[in-house]
């Protein structure tokens, strides 16, 4: 489509009075593997881009001068060779003798040079992901901020700034650790200065500002050092899709074909099969990757190299920058995959230990595996170390909605891991931000609620639990999303609810937030939930047995959906059992010997004994 | 389990009098390519396999004699030089000087050697599935054998013999064959002479017999013949997984661990995911392979390795005896699958061309392809070439159902095609003898009906239809499965309804049976749907449109499931329609433009043309 441009910005930019350039990426450093920079170099001036382009540093050769199709564009191809010392670049701009210079610096690696950083989340953490702006409000100053499109902040509306920060993250990083947290995922952080709907994050329009309303750049800096501190790791939302109708690059295109465009507007068809489909057409497939995920949000050509090389140095930079240990993709199918893959592999280049896992909100374990390292024989290999895990929620859903049939579902989803390179890069998860609420799914019914976080607390894969879940937070997407969106009771000052310090929380809310607390910690120690194999067992009579272990720990874990106690024996698992003797619950401490019993619709955790129990 | 013999007949053949000795097989070829055999030799003489075994015949080895755990058997290993000519090979018992001998033929291979028949089915093939006791009564003397167990004829009954034959399969060969058919597909005709429930035909009692109420091997040769007389295929229904609890090697076994058995009736768990499951246990998988269908059908044990010879060389010898050409496998994913991989490869080696699918009733592309030739990296892989397309009637069904989630369903279905090794290879279907009618599972619905045969007719794979939905037959396998296996009508003398004749057919059973012959003979001079490509598009207001393609033709199909006429337009379709101007209907010789117009809820099948039509 003609991008649908707000008349006034057009020409505003257009009459803009010209400004110092602008150079993205802001700074790099030394001594990094991508040592081949483009440097996208923006000014308002009309014919900034006709000067001749010099740099004079020990080190950094100006391998090629691009004058892109907008004259307020250059793109500026650099190596920086190895041993090159830290300092101030100067781009020097001359022009009819005249020379302008602008400040690029090139850095020392961040401390720990990625090994500090970058390593990585495995089945051994635990994500919360939350919405900053929902959570906590820990800085009152940065509610407003003067000069950005969205001036709203009001509470009472779900899609309204409600004003919750990052320094309201880090204020309650302690309760995080204190539930079993060890690693934050919050919807984007990075500037999103649209008019409207800037709740979510997902529309940015500055790759290389963190937004002022969450406290910026130093805020964002000081969140991932206090996560370090604490041995916690720091997961960032990367969108690569699109970008917000006021990014700087679509009010202010560097070349025809920056974005995708199409002679009227076109959404997506939100087809993942197109991709894979033998017999599908080249239409299918360019409307599901170049679609437009709304009119808001611009989808970026992945096949114009500039593109390309703005998007990978950003991820590299965003990394570096703020100390980020894993990455997760929004809407990862919509992507050019090509593209994505070689942006992967910059990254893994750069960070062995980085884990990436891209959204895929899809139907069956196979079409979820197309899209990450997998066991297909295929034209196209994917290699994305792993993906959200939709399979899993929908089947853990199916199952307590359902049992007798679900249970058998969801059997049968965990036998298709064969697909998998390897299933326990999955991200897990019950809910997200997208989605009706776990308590919701489960009709408010605490029992299979908490089923549920057992469930996923030891199954394979790396758990990701969603803010408020905890205090049974509920809410359906049905009419609107926001209203799985709200905010975190006791993030802002006045709260009459606060799940932090639990005042007014009902004892359900405090049993729950206790019951996620207690399993997520003991998981912590378990060697054989965090790292270990699984084996289940087909599921009978509405009762599901699964074993986690290793060579120190077997634990069973019993999912028991009848309204009626049932009792199993521990020797009908000999493959699992036949080394023990008894068991111990996990969390009561409750013994037993050959015989279990499984109260009805409940989660039992036990831990196996050599030893009978007296 | 201790297998529940009916005591009378343990003890009857313990104090049986000693027969003459029988071989199976009870005759080979000279000139196969599996000319080392296996001879399975049976007297009911208690001492009977303690003599010497001698055999003199130029080119005729007799390489190891196995005297097996009940004495009543002889494996004899023979080997049948290349070169060896036919006759009669004697085999002697010897013993204190006294010879007992029996004959066992060397034949000279089928006429053809494996070139006039064994030629497969493919894609330009249409599969009629019959049941022999169900479809026509060719031959009443037959319809009482005495002496078999099941006395029964009652066609009120719907689990009584209602005398159905091979002749009268033969009577009505030039009907099935105006019908379109080319290949005939028939529920097991080996020898059941089980106590009831005889009319499916999969608890056989002698694979070397052709059950005498069908007419026997004579009637089973002739029909063979009249089909190939005619250029059709015959496919032949092959059991493994089990026998008739009154198959002789049942009653009188072997060897202990001839069959699967169990310390307590033990059946299948029906859980196909035991096999790939990463997670799964060595307790799942046997009760997936080793536990029983019925208790009336006991667990043949694959490991065994004289019973693997014995079914292997009886599918060498069905497919030469009978000149068989397709190779249906009864409960394929239940079997040993290393065995069936064993078996596979031997028939392929002898026919190259034989088309070999099995059963596989499971729920997603994913599982359904890990037991064909498939695009997956896994431990075990299966040689098998076909499958029974189980998501394809799912997947129509669904659509037929819920047209504005199920035509997405069915088109996502499509897109795992990438799976397979060859898409087109599949035995595509709407319904069969386990399921319930077509026409029942679209409600009755005469329009329904008619785009799924549409559709079944045009999309990719082999074809397959159940007898009688061309006149409407309907019924449900709920409450029992007998409902939807009744007579097809004018098979019997005195039928009020014959639907060879159309007499007292009403006008929508004549019109659907029309339906049916003139797509299916179209079909027949279709390049494009016998061996084209398929092109799908994503399915948009409950419109799905898709294409078959060759260098030849250009044919596309449109399922429009609304309740209102429609138009496309070629032009949105150019991929496929560029070269063309116009389109004319297979069926009707309707011409269009550039628009065509899709009636409410129906398929529309056109041919392109190069030029637009006046």
């Amino acid at each position: 489509m003609k991008i649908v441009l707000p008349v006034c910005f057009a020409l505003c930019f257009l009459h803009a009075k010209a400004q110092s350039p602008d150079v993205y990426p802001p700074h790099w450093w030394v001594d990094m593997k991508w040592n081949k920079v483009q440097l996208l170099v923006r000014s308002t001036q009309a014919d900034f881009n006709q000067a001749d382009v010099r740099i004079n540093y020990p080190g950094v050769t100006l391998d090629k001068i691009d004058r892109l199709e907008n004259a307020h564009y250059y793109a500026l191809d650099l190596t920086v060779a190895p041993g090159t010392k830290p300092g101030n670049v100067s781009i020097d701009f001359v022009r009819k003798g005249k020379t302008k210079s602008v400040t690029w610096a090139l850095q020392p690696r961040r401390a720990g040079k990625g090994k500090a950083f970058a390593q990585g989340i495995d089945a051994g953490d635990f994500i919360y992901l939350l919405m900053p702006d929902r959570f906590s409000n820990g800085d009152v100053t940065n509610d407003h901020v003067a000069g950005m499109r969205d001036q709203t902040l009001n509470r009472d509306s779900i899609y309204h700034r409600h004003g919750g920060d990052l320094q309201g993250v880090i204020d309650h990083l302690d309760y995080l650790q204190g539930l079993g947290v060890t690693a934050l995922w919050m919807t984007p952080v990075i500037e999103n200065d649209m008019p409207n709907r800037t709740e979510h994050g997902y529309a940015m329009t500055n790759h290389y500002e963190i937004d002022p309303r969450f406290g910026g750049s130093d805020a964002y800096k000081k969140l991932s050092d206090e996560l370090h501190k604490r041995g916690m790791r720091l997961v960032q939302d990367a969108v690569y899709n699109h970008a917000g109708l006021y990014h700087f690059t679509v009010q202010d295109k560097p070349m025809k074909d920056w974005l995708h465009e199409w002679p009227a507007y076109t959404n997506t068809n939100y087809r993942d099969g197109a991709w894979m489909d033998p017999h599908g057409t080249e239409t299918d497939r360019k409307r599901m990757a170049d679609g437009w995920f709304t009119p808001m949000m611009p989808d970026l050509n992945h096949e114009n190299p500039y593109m390309a090389n703005y998007l990978i140095q950003n991820a590299l930079w965003s990394v570096e920058e703020f100390g980020v240990d894993a990455w997760r993709i929004d809407t990862y199918i919509y992507n050019g995959l090509e593209f994505m893959n070689r942006c992967n592999a910059a990254l893994l280049e750069e960070y062995p230990k980085l884990h990436l896992f891209g959204e895929t909100w899809v139907g069956s374990p196979l079409n979820q595996s197309y899209f990450m390292e997998n066991n297909l024989i295929v034209p196209f290999k994917s290699n994305l170390p792993g993906v959200t895990d939709f399979q899993t929620a929908f089947n853990i859903a199916a199952a307590l909605d359902n049992p007798n049939d679900g249970l058998n579902k969801y059997y049968t989803m965990l036998t298709h891991d064969f697909v998998y390179k390897d299933p326990m890069k999955l991200v897990t998860f019950l809910d997200n931000h997208d989605m009706n609420r776990f308590y919701t799914q489960v009709k408010e019914d605490v029992a299979k609620f908490r089923i549920g976080i057992g469930w996923l607390l030891t199954t394979r894969g790396i758990p990701q639990f969603y803010y408020g879940d905890e205090v049974l937070m509920k809410g359906a997407t049905y009419p609107r999303d926001g209203w799985v969106r709200l905010d975190f009771p006791g993030g802002w000052k006045g709260d009459k609810k606060n799940a932090f310090t639990q005042e007014n929380l009902t004892p359900q809310e405090r049993e729950t937030q206790a019951y996620v607390k207690a399993l997520a910690n003991y998981r912590k120690s378990s060697s054989a939930i965090k790292s270990g194999k699984l084996t289940q067992y087909v599921p009978k009579d509405n009762v599901y047995v699964y074993f986690r272990y290793d060579n120190d720990q077997t634990i069973l874990c019993a999912v028991n959906l009848n309204g009626t106690d049932k009792s199993i024996q521990l020797s009908d698992y000999a493959e699992r059992t036949k080394d023990f003797q008894g068991s111990k619950d996990v969390l009561t401490g409750k013994t037993s010997n050959g015989t279990l019993t499984l109260p009805a619709m409940t989660m039992t955790i036990v831990e196996l004994t050599k030893q009978r129990n007296e």
